[in-house]
C-alpha cells in the first residue's frame, strides 16, 4: 500500500467529514496522518445544518460502503459528529473545531456531552491528527500490519522526544 | 378559543418538542403558558439521536401541518432545535435543559452557537415559559386577539410586581 | 420590492438597534442579509445606558410604527435587547457582541438569561446575520413571497455546501 | 438616630431595590447591616423588565428625594443596577443574586461589565451585606458619626476574628 | 456467549479501569451495558497516582492479554486514560468522573486535551454507559454478531423513544 | 479648579494605585477622566506583594491625608484593592486588569468576591475610566459643582450617542 | 516524636492558617495528616481582611519562630496565602476553600495566579490533606525520619489501592 | 558557587522537566531565575505521553541523584507533574503551560486538581519564574546562604517597585 491514501479513495476505510470548507485548515491534519500511516480515506463536506438529509444519508450508508470509522469536525453548535453517530453503528470520532470566539469550548461541549445511547469519541480541541491516530488504533485491532506501522509511529515519537531531550542536555 | 390549548391539539399552532420524557419537568412550563394564553399546541418527544429520521420528518412537515413555531428543549449536546431548524423555515426556539452536571452551560452553547444560515432563537437555561412567550410574541404579530391577551399578560406581570413592591413597603 | 431595504427605510419592517457605533462591524451583517432578502429595515444607535429614555421610547413606539421585529446588538453588560423587550410585545432578537475581553460570554449571558415573562431570542455570539435570518423566518410566517425567498436562500446554501463538497472530492 | 433604620424610612438615605420578591432572601442582609449601623433606608421591588418605566422613574427621582446611594440586586440577565445607574448620578451598588443555575456568574457579568460612562459598583455574588457596608463607606465620607460607627464595626470584626483565633489555639 | 460478561472475565475483551473504588458509582454503568450486550470485561482499580507502575504495566500488557479496548474513568486531574494510552496501541476511552467540585469540567479537560500523538476517546461527563457503547461500536467492526446486537439495542432505543412520544400524545 | 488634576496632586481627592508600572496602560484612563472632570488625584505604584507593608501604610494613611476614594488596579491574583479596603473605611474601587491569559476573569474574581465585612466596589475588566466615574459619583454627593460637571458629562454622552444615531440614519 | 503534633505546638514546624472559623471543615484535614505523620503544627485564624496587620506580623515572624512551611486556606477573594508569601521567604501552600457559589474556582484563581516574584504553592480545591503532604515532602528533604514515614504513607496508599483492586476482582 | 547553574549541571539541585521542546519558551524563565540565584539545575524533556517509562524512571531516580525539587511544565492534558509526583517523595512544582486554545485553564486544572495523597505545588499559568522562586524557598530552608540571596532578591523587587512608584510620582 502506498503512503498516499487519497489516491485509493475508491475504497476508503475512514471518512473525514467536516461542516464547511473553512474547517479544512484544522481537519487536513487528519488526512495527513492517515496518509502517513497508509490508511485510505475520503474527505467530505457534510454540513449538518445546510444539508441535513444528505448528511444523514452519508452516515447511514458509510458502513455498507466499507467505511469503518468516521471522523467529523465542526465548530460552535457542533452537531455533525453526534448526528452521524445517530444513524450508524460504526465509531464516530469528533474533532471540536475552534471558531473566532470561545476557543472551541462550545464545539467541545456540543460534541462530548452526548446523551446515553449515542457516544461520540471526542478528541482535543483542534487536534484532528489525534482523531486520525484514534481511528488507526481502532483499525489496527484487526490489521496487524497497521498495528505494526502504528507501533513504529510511537517509536518514532519516542525517539524524537529522546532526541529533543538530548539536544537540550547538550545545550545546557 | 378555550384556555385549554391541548384539547384543540388537532390543529396546533406551536409544536413543543423535547429529547426525552425526562425533559418534561422543564418543558411543561411552555405548555402551561400557551394554555394560559389560549394558544393551541402539541407536545412531542423527538430525540435527535434516537430517532433522527423521525425528528427530521417531523420538522419538515411541521409548517405544512399549520404549525407556525417550534419550541425544542434538550440538554447536554443539545442538537434538537438546531436540527429542526435545518429542515424548516418556520422559527425554532431553543430551551437549554440543565442536566445533572454543568448547570446547562453545555446545553446553552450547543444551541445558541449555530452557524451562519440556520438560527435558533435561544432563551434562558430551563426557562420554557419564556420560550412560550416568545412564540406568542411571534404569533401575535398576525393575531390581534392574541396580541391583546399578551398585553394583558404584561399588565398582569406589571401589577403583580407593583403589588409585591407595595407589600414590601407595608412591611417596612 | 427592491433588494435594497435601506432606501425603503421610511416603512421599515425590522429595526436593527445597537448600543454604539463600534457595534456596527458586527451588526451590519444583519442589514446585509435583510437587504439580500428584500426586507426593509432601519439601523439605529440606542444606547441602553447613555440614552435610556430614548431607547425605551423607541421600543415602545416600534410596533405602532409598523416595525414587526427588533434586532438588538450589544456587548458586555448587554442590556439593550432585554430592555427593549420589556416595553414591547413584538419579538426582540439579541446579538451578543464580543468585546475586547471574555469573547462575548458576558454579552451572551446578559442577554439570554432573561427572567420569566420577558424573553429575548438570542443568537450566536457575533452572528448578526443569523439574527436577520431569524427575523425573516418570523416575517415569512405571514408573507408567502418572503417565505419563497427564504426557501431559495436555503437552497442556495444547500447548493454551495454541495459544491464545496464536490470540489473537495475533486481535489482528493 | 435609632438602630432601626426602617422606621425612619420617610427619609431614607439608601434605596435597596430588587427585581422580585424572591431576591429578598439575599437582599435583606443589606437592610440588616444598614439597620445595625443606623442608616435609614427603604426596600423596593422594581423589576427592570416588568416595570421598566417605574424603575427608571424611581432611579431618576432618587437623588432629589434625598437618597444618596442605591443598592440593586438582581439575578440572571441582571439589568436593574445598570439601568438605574443610567438615569442618576448617585452611586449605584450591584449585588449579583445567584439563581438556580450558573451560581450567579451570569448575574455578576451582567452587572459588572458595564460600558464606559455608566459604572455599577459590583460586590460579591450574593453578598448584600457588603453592598450595605460599601454604601456606609460612601455615606461616612460626609458623616463623621457614621464613620465612627463603621470604625467600631471594623473593630468588632477584628475582635471577633481574634477571639476565633484564640479559641482555636485553646482547642489545640 | 451468555449475557453475563463478568463470569467469563478470564478472557475479557474490555478492561474497565478506574482510579479508586469511589469511581464505581459512575463506572458500573459501563459494566452493565457490556453485560447487556454480552461483551466480556474486567473491572480494575488502577490509580495512576498511587500505583503508577502497576497501572503502566497493566496498560502495556492489556493488548497481549486479548483486551481490545480500555475504558478508564477518573476525576479531577484525571491522568489515568491518557497514561494508559501512552503505553498501548489499543483504543482507550476516557470517562470524566465528576467530583465534589467543578462538576467534572476538570476531569473532562484533563482527559480530552491530550497532546498530538496519544489520543483518548473521551465521552460525556459521568456517562460510562456511553463509553461501553463506544467500545461495542469498535468491537462490532469485526464481530457481526455483536454488530447485530448493537443494532437491536439502537432499535430498542428507537422504540422506547417512540413509545414515550406516544404516551405523551395520549396524555395531551 | 483647573482641569489638570495632577498639578494639584499635593491635595489629591482620589488615590489611583496599581500593582506595577505595566498596569499604567489600563489605569491612566482613570487619571484622564478625573482630569477631565477636574478632580485632583495621585498615581501610585503599590504592589500588594512586593511592598505589602508600604501598601498597607499607604491605605491606612489615605483618609487622614484627605483622600476620599481609592481606585486600585491589579491583575491575576489581584489582592491590592481588597487589602487596601481592609485598612481603611473610605471606599475602594477595584479595576480588574486583564493579563496575558484568562482575559481578566482571574483579576475580576480575585477582587469582587470579597468576604463579608470588607467590600471592594468592582467595575468592568480593564475599565479604569468607569472607576473614575464611580469615584466622581461618590465625591459629587457632597460637591454640587462636581455633580453639575458630572451631569454635563452625562449630557455630553447623551448627545454623542444621539449624533452617532443621527449620522447612522443619514447613511441609511 | 509522638503522633499527636498538636500537643507539641510550642515548637510547630507548620503553621496552618485560615481566614475564618468556617474554613475549619476543610482545613482540619491538613492537621489530621500532619498528626498522622508526626509533624508539629499550629492552627490559626488570621483573616487577611479583618486582621491585615496581625496577619502580616504573623507571616513575618513565622520563620524566626521555627515554622518552616505555612499552609493557608481561604475562599472567594482568597488573599491570605499570597499576602503571607509576600512577607516571608519560607514556602507558602495555598488551599482554595470552596464557598457557597462558584465551587472554589474563584478561590483557586485568587491564589494560584500570583504575579512574578511571590509564588504560592497551590493544591486542589478543598484538598487540605494534600497541602499537608506537600509540606511533609518539603520538610522530609532535611528529615530522613520523616522521609521514611512519608515513604511508608505512600506504601500504605499503594497497598490500599491494590486491596481495593483485589476486592473488586473478587466481586467480579 | 558561580551564578551559572547550568555549567554545574553534573550536580543539579533542581530538575526542570517539560513535555516538549515547544514548552521551552515558557520554561526557560525557571532556568534564568535559578541561574540568577545560583541554584544548580538541569533541563530535561520528558514527555509523559511519548516516553512514559523514561519519565517515571527519571522521577524515581531524581531524589537519589541529589535532586531536591522537580519543576514540571506541560500544557493541555498536563500529566507530567502529577505523574512525577506519583513516583517520588521530593516536592514537585507544576507550571501550567498555555497552549493555542483555552489560555491554560486546561493545563491548570489538569495539574492542580490532584487527588488526595499526591500533591503538585501549582503556580500561575505560564509563570515558570515563580516555580523557580518556590523551589528556592524550599531549598533555602536548609541553605542559609541561599536564604540570604532570596532575601536580597525580595529586597531588589521591593526597591524596583519603590523606584517605579517614585518615577510615576515624578511624572505626575
Amino acid at each position: 500500500m502506498s503512503g498516499d491514501g487519497r489516491r485509493e479513495a475508491v475504497e476508503p476505510m475512514v471518512g473525514i467529514v467536516m461542516g464547511s470548507a473553512s474547517d479544512m485548515g484544522v481537519m487536513e491534519a487528519a488526512a495527513n496522518v492517515l496518509d502517513e500511516l497508509g490508511v485510505t480515506h475520503e474527505l467530505r463536506i457534510m454540513s449538518a445544518h445546510r444539508r441535513p438529509q444528505d448528511m444523514l444519508s452519508y452516515g447511514k450508508a458509510a458502513g455498507a460502503r466499507g467505511i469503518r470509522v468516521l471522523i467529523a469536525g465542526a465548530g460552535g453548535a457542533a452537531h455533525l459528529p453526534g448526528m452521524l453517530a445517530s444513524v450508524t453503528t460504526i465509531p464516530v470520532i469528533g474533532v471540536p473545531v475552534p471558531l473566532a470566539h470561545l476557543d472551541g469550548i462550545d464545539s467541545l461541549l456540543s460534541m462530548v456531552q452526548m446523551p446515553r445511547g449515542v457516544p461520540v469519541a471526542t478528541v482535543a480541541i483542534g487536534n484532528a491528527g489525534n482523531a486520525a491516530l484514534l481511528a488507526i488504533r481502532i483499525l489496527a485491532l484487526s490489521d496487524p500490519d497497521l498495528e505494526r506501522r502504528l507501533t513504529e509511529y510511537h517509536e518514532k515519537m519516542y525517539m524524537e522526544s529522546r532526541e529533543a531531550d538530548a539536544s537540550l542536555l547538550d545545550r545546557g
